[in-house]
């Protein structure tokens, strides 16, 4: 009854870069504005990120994307219009981790396309109106939220090259580091050591 | 990939009541004794417990036991020797909550043996020291932990009798009631919501 997932060493990893992938929404207010029209003509976005995970003298740690040496994020996209929670992360996470299409073409934006092993679905995050909240349910008396977001659990495999956008840094944080710390990690990124606590981990 | 857990209105379960169970141990300072004493003896304690979900309105409730008005805990019990936390966790949740053998022996503290129905593991706990905290993995340099707690979710069935000993009251609690709400319900209880959040319910 208890999965389990095996983490290698951080140097196991090596790690590059490829061309920038800068946010499409330049503010809190254009974000909401394209949420906004988006719902009215797809209906409720559908969000996928996925947890990488590491070892460090035994101890896991996430992989994350810092934002101009500020916050934090999974890596993720929102689906597109017919795909699927798990084709959808696959793709998401071939644009911003794997490495170019051609080595010699460093501005290229085509990545190739890694089967990523997408282990199990740890959490499920709505957001019930066009604003930040989002809660781990759908709360009472709505019916009709305007984003669900799935966080699943990605079984790397022992040795991997990660090409990441030059904007962004990728970090791997301890579950120490995250636990009960919402305050600089907000409130989805703060509990995965909680949705993760479910796993054996067997270090490779 | 994502697990259904179907859950039933409140109504559904009728409660009655039988012989109390008091703890084993009077304060805090004897609780730690007795952990001591029998690490010594048997090594890390095992811990189990249970999450029992019903609906009310649609809203997912967690059934919680209230000891004497003040704080909540979730049932379940200490492993004993050689039982693994499957059978320990049916064995524990019998004898908090399954109906007496003979109704009309309501002081014995023998209760009908209930094959509850145990779903899937939701987290773990582990106590690095034989003090109060607690994290969902085991911090960095700790060799030998002092306990390991798994919380399972229960698959109830659409109708059922709990009885419910006489110092004790259960009560139904929503998740949107313990959600970041660790002030009154601590880091355990108030991250269930979280730890759900990865289920599709199903309103029965």
């Amino acid at each position: 009854m208890q999965s389990s997932l095996t983490l290698y060493p951080l140097p196991n990893y090596s790690f590059g870069t490829k061309a920038p992938q800068l946010d499409e929404d330049q503010s809190v207010a254009a974000r909401q504005a394209r949420h906004m029209s988006d719902y009215a003509r797809a209906g409720m976005r559908k969000t996928v990120e996925a947890v990488l995970l590491v070892h460090e003298h035994g101890h896991p740690h996430v992989l994350m994307l810092q934002v101009a040496n500020s916050y934090f994020r999974l890596p993720g996209d929102y689906l597109k219009p017919g795909e699927d929670y798990v084709t959808g992360l696959k793709r998401a996470l071939s644009e911003k981790l794997a490495p170019p299409l051609d080595p010699n073409d460093p501005i290229s934006t085509n990545t190739q396309h890694v089967d990523w092993d997408v282990a199990e679905l740890l959490g499920t995050w709505w957001r019930p109106h066009f604003d930040s909240y989002m809660y781990p349910y759908i709360p009472p008396h709505i019916t009709k939220p305007k984003e669900e977001k799935r966080i699943y659990v990605i079984q790397l495999p022992d040795k991997h090259l990660l090409s990441v956008p030059k904007n962004l840094k990728l970090v791997a944080i301890p579950l120490f580091e995250l636990h009960e710390n919402a305050g600089r990690y907000g409130p989805q990124l703060s509990t995965l050591p909680n949705l993760l606590g479910r796993f054996q981990f067997v270090m490779g």
